[in-house]
């Protein structure tokens, strides 16, 4: 054991705590509230997860019972989230989920899930409301002589985990280029709400903390060395629909800027994953903006390209989620990227303080809006949860001007973005500014209720089903309750309800 | 008109702008947009509004098409929102109503309204998101010699209004005790996203600005004199269920407290105006808590109370929602009363940045919540606009704990005020931390949405809807379609179709 690990583990008495990862995993028992690192794959801890999930299953088959209250940064991998869900190892998951399995046991309603704003939940455990945290699991690349953690491709609430657990597992993980560290800014000030002070951050460059962890080594029970990429996703080929909202988007700014409305050096831009968002990204990069900035959560392939042409000058985040190639070259050259990347925790990457002040542009995916401009991004026929809100409610309230988009039909046609009433809400029309589909784009500010209706109606609608929607506008705004929004509560619903029996909202 | 005003109006340039209400109205045609100063009564501007509804009226009968676009802080008075209503002098209104004659304009589709979070209206003004301002029409309580403005009893968006306007409209209101000078704090760092810098408050006593408003001088076009009170609201008598809601809620704060997730020392408080808001301040005063600090919209009778008795040290706010009474005693002590309140822009007095940084308990009224915690707090049976989401959404998603409360039923028991599923959403429930009926209180922090619902039903829901609400989640909890958030959507919205149809949800 003598020379295992020396390089990236380099304060003495951590060195003595490395062991195998089941043992690390031996730490964490029966009804514990296990809080990780992980914000996507990156930064997952990935040794102890799978050691745990195998413990999990060895229990249950042995008719023990085995499970944790689970609390990350957002989603994580299949080996953490999918894995301590198919051992029936979670009782209870906040803030976000983006994992299939889980996703499953939570609409079972085997899985407690407590679906939160990703800025709100580091404050809120530290404020007690949440009770207290056992083990903490996080990555780092690297633990300097003076106990310092170097984090790796991820911050996302670590700071907190590594504060309150009572009991620390690092996975030190060396595949990591030693070059990273200096790639993190790590707040002091997250304190309770007596002790708060300004979050003195002007620019989505501007450092304003630390850029290491600090732990306590009496709480570090336990160090597992990997050598491991993160499980990065596969995104799918950017399609039709997808060019033609970046288009729309793209014709929008060039509208803004031309207006005056817009600076020509556009503000801090947020985007979410995903198809789309890689698109707008693509759009971006063809587009006539330079010197572009992201103060956004997750950096993705798209901003990784733009920052290393030179298109984007800097990006803030709080993770990153990348293809397996942007992942090799954001490792090969961390060097250069992390002049121009900042990873924050995510109660800074996503605070409204911040989004507010920068004036940041916010583009984000929904399933569906209603006519009125209210947003679904979470809830399949408003019952069956997809992933959860995760930080787009810290942006689009926030947000200079925010946007929300998806292609307007789903399922070969079946399924319309655009829908009379929704029987979920994550975004109030107040915080959709900008409805996007393939069709086109409604600017909303300013509008009326009836008038957001006709345009988003004529925009962003499919024109197979336009004249329903139009049919079911008309005939409610000459109903007997009428109003400023009007609505026909018997056929409200009825599209939802349609497809729910028939697989389709066709009529 | 030698003499007339120069108490009040001692710019001597200026003081040649003095002239008829009717004379200054005459600035404002048809066509034009409005902006005003007023939110509630409270400050808002009255011999001018009166004859501009005047002239609307004149112009209505002479065939004469005379309507504007209003801009205002908030709700004004029953002159100024109710005056242009009656007179269908009103083409679009932004950002909140509580007039019930501008009410039926806006639910009959003739005003196109856009409800907006109030902190937002004015940096999306200077954005140029909604347009230019023609004429502005402020109220001060003086005009130094140096031509600064001296505000009165609220300053909502006025900063933003006399910046931007082509022309500018003063009643200088001589009813107001001179010692009004210096109970205002206005911030200069109200500027476009690229220059804005942190707000630097961090209590809700702290002074980051100047006492008075700055106008250039060439483009004021008229200044009135008046000498008349704002028209108060009269506040309905406090009852058994108001009571019983502040009860619920001493208990919680009490129970907070001695747990360690609030400090002995209470976070700064945001509360609503109204019958239940009395019975709060009114359980606070009798209360264990001392040294209270209030960060809030509206500053009301309770508060002034506890100002005076010395329960609660400081208030900051934008403008007074108080009686008759409070508003002379107000006035007669303003010297002492202006060392503990501030007055700020609504776009600081409600700031998620500082709602956020203080850590406020915010404490909101609704007209219904779902079984999983989501809250309507605007639309009637989810068409008809009842006011507008005024601040709420500004304080309740970056409070430290959101609290919404009513009474459990509504109209004699016809509205159960805790329903399946609402037909419009203005806060989601991850931003309602906390209900209240005088049923009891549900803390729904940590709780899955099942559970939300469990607890809400047995704690908050009338006993005559307790069954029928359990039946519904029941049912739903088994329905084909299931998942985290369960829901039969053929009857979701039965209650309120039942109320439309029969005047009762009951079954």
């Amino acid at each position: 054991m003598t020379d295992m690990g020396e390089d990236r583990v380099r304060h003495a008495g951590m060195r003595r705590r490395i062991c195998a990862a089941d043992d690390a995993a031996g730490h964490i028992r029966h009804g514990m509230t296990l809080a990780t690192g992980g914000f996507t794959p990156s930064g997952t801890p990935k040794a102890v997860p799978r050691a745990l999930a195998r413990q999990m299953e060895e229990a249950r088959q042995a008719g023990m019972p085995f499970t944790v209250r689970l609390f990350t940064g957002a989603s994580t991998s299949p080996e953490l989230d999918g894995g301590l869900a198919r051992a029936h190892g979670v009782s209870f998951r906040i803030p976000y989920n983006g994992d299939p399995d889980m996703r499953g046991r939570i609409n079972a309603g085997e899985t407690a899930y407590v679906d939160t704003h990703l800025s709100r939940l580091a404050p809120w455990v530290r404020a007690g409301f949440f009770g207290k945290i056992d083990v903490a699991v996080v990555e780092a690349a690297a633990i300097r002589e003076d106990g310092a953690v170097v984090p790796t491709l991820s911050i996302g609430n670590n700071k907190t985990w590594l504060d309150m657990a009572d009991k620390v597992i690092i996975e030190v993980n060396e595949w990591h280029n030693p070059a990273i560290e200096g790639l993190h800014d790590i707040w002091a000030g997250d304190t309770l709400p007596a002790d708060r002070r300004e979050l003195p951050l002007r620019r989505p460059e501007d450092r304003i903390g630390e850029t290491v962890l600090h732990v306590d080594p009496d709480k570090v029970a336990a160090i597992v060395l990997t050598n491991e990429p993160d499980l990065n996703a596969s995104f799918r080929e950017t399609d039709g629909a997808a060019r033609a909202i970046s288009g729309h988007l793209m014709e929008f700014f060039r509208h803004e800027v031309s207006r005056g409305r817009l600076p020509a050096l556009l503000p801090p831009i947020q985007s979410g994953v995903g198809n789309v968002a890689n698109a707008v990204m693509a759009g971006l990069a063809e587009g006539p903006f330079d010197d572009l900035v992201a103060f956004t959560e997750v950096i993705q392939d798209g901003m990784l390209a733009m920052l290393h042409s030179g298109k984007m000058r800097a990006a803030s985040g709080t993770a990153f989620s990348v293809s397996a190639g942007a992942s090799a070259l954001l490792n090969r050259e961390m060097a250069a990227f992390r002049k121009k990347i900042v990873l924050r925790q995510q109660e800074v990457s996503n605070n409204p303080e911040i989004v507010r002040r920068l004036g940041c542009i916010a583009m984000n995916t929904m399933i569906e809006a209603d006519i009125y401009g209210n947003v679904n991004s979470t809830r399949v026929m408003g019952s069956r949860v997809q992933n959860g809100i995760g930080g787009s409610g810290d942006f689009a309230r926030s947000a200079h001007v925010s946007i929300f988009m998806a292609p307007s039909t789903a399922k070969g046609g079946s399924i319309s973005a655009i829908v009379p009433m929704m029987a979920h809400v994550d975004h109030v029309n107040q915080d959709v500014q900008v409805l996007v589909t393939e069709q086109g784009l409604a600017d909303l500010r300013g509008l009326s209720a009836r008038e957001r209706a006709r345009l988003i109606i004529d925009r962003c609608a499919h024109p197979e089903y336009r004249p329903m929607l139009k049919d079911y506008l008309d005939r409610a705004e000459k109903g007997v309750f009428g109003g400023e929004t009007p609505h026909l509560l018997r056929e409200s619903l009825g599209w939802h309800q349609r497809f729910i029996e028939t697989g389709s909202m066709r009529a």
